[in-house]
């Protein structure tokens, strides 16, 4: 295990600086900068591809594997190595640069074109990421057999499938519609203002600081910026989450700094023994989903949280109409279709998701084209959501940045993610009580503790499907989404 | 030229990340990060080492050594590639990776032992610095027949060696002494108060930015930022200026954000066609400090240039006493023995650097130990300044970054830019008009074009005596700073 383990410290200490480069690509870097940058990065993931693939690391792998002292850590250390391995060896490098570099400018020239709605600029770039992930869809599907974009999903959910996912989406498929009628129907009722704007940027930075802290975010060891698109970042040893501020509206962006928390916590928590080496990894992105999931919708979300912390919020943001504790927690519980992805309610969510992955499987499958994305688009918003997406692409297809980069085959993690962090929930209900006694009775690191045990300390030690079963003592299943749904929106 | 070029492109771009990783490291970074980002820089430092130092680049240097259809740019590249990789070559690995990682070590450290007065924490991660600095001067040294700190010396200003800087800085000992107190004599009846304040950052941010906008920085390949001791970093296509601001003075701030930016406006303007290549790069840290010290000497402190900034100074920080345009000239241009080498006047600022090259040219010569420079430095600054550092190491020895990572042999550089600066102002002046009535008369854009033509856009296609005898006519001498500070402090 020696020279593997040496070779995947490197590609650790490589990833270090490329995170940052792309941390900083989003946060920090000037306009005409792009190229350059996009330069360095290829450059660098062409050699750590060159160095996955070398011709000695197949004859390491193999050596490895015939070694019986392996410990159950090393075996599965020694599995993850392989699966990275598989994956990276499979491509051609050039088609790995070129799709580098394809990323990196379709993703920049979309920061700008998402504003001026300029579908045809972005569809030409966006043709030539497709053309890419394409070829790369198709050697990995030829390489095990599989369809082009289960070949594709793998790499984000590991062991997933379109077989399961059509299975646990057509499930979803059957109540959610009717469940959307239901709580929109209840909700009519409701009164629900928007707190009276404006809110300085830097007063709502604060309060997000203030959530984080409470959340046990670690800023020794992470920070919180700004970006058109927020993400969480970085490296485990500096996890780097970033939101986007409206001065007419706080709480998306406080909402935001709260899902992208669970993100870090999960990084700032993974074993660090083991850090460097793929074993100490996350385990999937469905399952990082889950923890930003389980921060945003069964913590932040709950009417017990934002009683506790109303106070900061009124400390940072003052007393203005609309901002008393009623009414945000309506507010943050409204169930209203719309157009944008990240600003959906979770009941709504999953249509958003469900919409994206249809499409995204199509074009990869091959039974889709660029140019009729919008049209599919809008089909879909209108038979899931009911609203027409014709000409707004900048609310529409544009709105994501998943797709410029070429990242086909992550949109089903978001779904995946808020049904393991429903299943996660009611076994903490289970184990440790209600959730929203626990949150009234200050006893929040006892989640935690239990987070850190079943999944951040595990890193990459399961697969998913048995880090699931020890978590909760079952597989996937939607029941207890639906049930978290219909206890917070319909009971 | 082929493989060689594609050699030094990946070094480009490896230098691209390694750049924007230091940058981050002493603006962004959270504390805890410091070792991940330590081992992540000295991965990719060792890599860049070891391409560059594989056996196939002594033959392809060789080989292009015997091509005769090379022109003149490319022989000059050439040149430089010989320079890099022979410097390069010397070291062995291992060195270069302890070298790496103590100085990151000791400069982190540094940033909270400097606070706290801590000599002996420094000291202890110094010794480390300065033995492995040492052991490279003595491999540099046998190389190439030189003592220890010509070797160095010649990492930061090729062609520079002792016997020529003793013979410099020997003559401004000669009548830098009395200048310092006739300057200081006839200055003594003035009255200068300093501005009344507090100056809130975000304010000073302000002004700072639209001074450099006057001063033609391209804010779209490019960044000002905050960090505990000022630089200029980044790369040439994405520049990265930091300050520190002071709410009790903001013009010290003001006139380092002028320095840095003639630090950037240098790489911002370097060959764009060669910049991939050595040759392409900035000549020397000599060179590159005269850039600055045009920006903050020749232009930034001139009462003409203080005049035209004024209406910035008073629309960003308003009018309070002492901010009358006649104090802030006499203020910026007051000549008074200190302790800290950046906040010193261009009259006394050499007398920092002479006790600081006779300090780390005996330490690296064997000459002198860590434990001893603070008697050194005391002795040295009651000489030459008058004031005594006894007990204050963090005013005294612990004031620079400099030594933290090991620069041994840059110091020399800051004078010999003072100088140079000087004698391109004097050329300016034949050429141009004098440079008073050019700020006046709102042609800075002819200045600037004058740096682009003979400096900027030379790269290092000329050696430095030769570059400066092309832009002014003679080699390097003391006499046209000397006259620059004759007729502006005592004429």
């Amino acid at each position: 295990m020696l020279p593997l383990q040496g070779l995947f410290q490197r590609q650790h200490h490589f990833q270090h600086l490329l995170a940052m480069a792309h941390w900083d690509q989003a946060t920090m870097m000037p306009d005409h900068s792009a190229e350059a940058r996009a330069d360095a990065i290829a450059e660098l993931e062409t050699l750590c591809h060159q160095q996955l693939t070398a011709p000695q690391v197949e004859e390491w792998l193999n050596q490895a594997a015939q070694d019986s002292t392996l410990d159950a850590k090393q075996k599965a250390s020694l599995r993850e190595m392989q699966r990275q391995w598989r994956q990276a060896a499979v491509l051609p490098e050039q088609l790995v640069k070129a799709q580098s570099l394809a990323g990196a400018r379709c993703e920049h020239a979309w920061r700008e074109q998402r504003k001026a709605n300029d579908w045809q600029g972005f569809a030409a770039n966006l043709k030539e990421v497709v053309a890419l992930s394409r070829e790369e869809a198709q050697i990995r599907a030829a390489a095990t057999g599989s369809t082009p974009y289960d070949a594709l999903m793998e790499l984000y959910e590991p062991g997933m499938n379109c077989a399961r996912i059509d299975s646990l989406f057509g499930e979803l498929k059957t109540w959610l519609p009717g469940m959307i009628h239901d709580v929109v129907e209840k909700q009519r009722s409701l009164s629900i203002v928007q707190p009276q704007p404006p809110f300085a940027p830097a007063a709502q930075e604060q309060l997000g600081r203030a959530v984080m802290a409470l959340l046990g975010f670690d800023f020794h060891a992470g920070r919180l910026d700004i970006s058109a698109h927020p993400f969480c970042g970085g490296v485990p040893e500096d996890v780097r989450i970033t939101t986007r501020y409206s001065e007419q509206d706080f709480t998306q962006s406080l909402m935001g700094i709260v899902h992208e928390t669970g993100h870090a916590r999960y990084e700032q928590n993974l074993p660090g023994d083991w850090l460097k080496l793929p074993v100490g990894a996350a385990r999937s992105m469905g399952v990082h989903e889950s923890q930003s999931l389980f921060f945003e919708m069964q913590l932040g979300r709950h009417p017990a949280f934002l009683a506790r912390i109303h106070p900061l919020i009124s400390e940072h943001l003052g007393q203005r109409p609309g901002m008393d504790l009623a009414n945000l927690q309506r507010l943050y519980n409204q169930v209203e279709p719309g157009f944008i992805r990240v600003d959906a309610d979770e009941v709504t969510y999953p249509c958003h998701v469900i919409l994206r992955y249809e499409i995204e499987r199509d074009l990869m499958n091959g039974a889709l084209e660029v140019e009729h994305i919008p049209e599919r688009w809008d089909a879909a918003m209108q038979q899931y959501l009911g609203l027409s997406t014709a000409g707004n692409y900048r609310n529409g297809c544009m709105q994501d940045i998943h797709w410029t980069d070429g990242s086909f085959g992550y949109f089903p993690s978001y779904t995946l993610g808020a049904m393991i962090a429903a299943q996660l929930a009611a076994s903490v209900r289970t184990q440790l009580g209600d959730i929203g006694e626990l949150i009234t009775q200050d006893r929040l690191a006892e989640v935690f503790t239990w987070l850190r045990q079943h999944i951040w300390q595990q890193g990459s030690l399961l697969e998913t499907s048995e880090l699931l079963r020890q978590a909760t003592g079952e597989d996937l299943s939607a029941r207890f989404f639906r049930a978290h749904l219909q206890a917070r929106y319909l009971d």
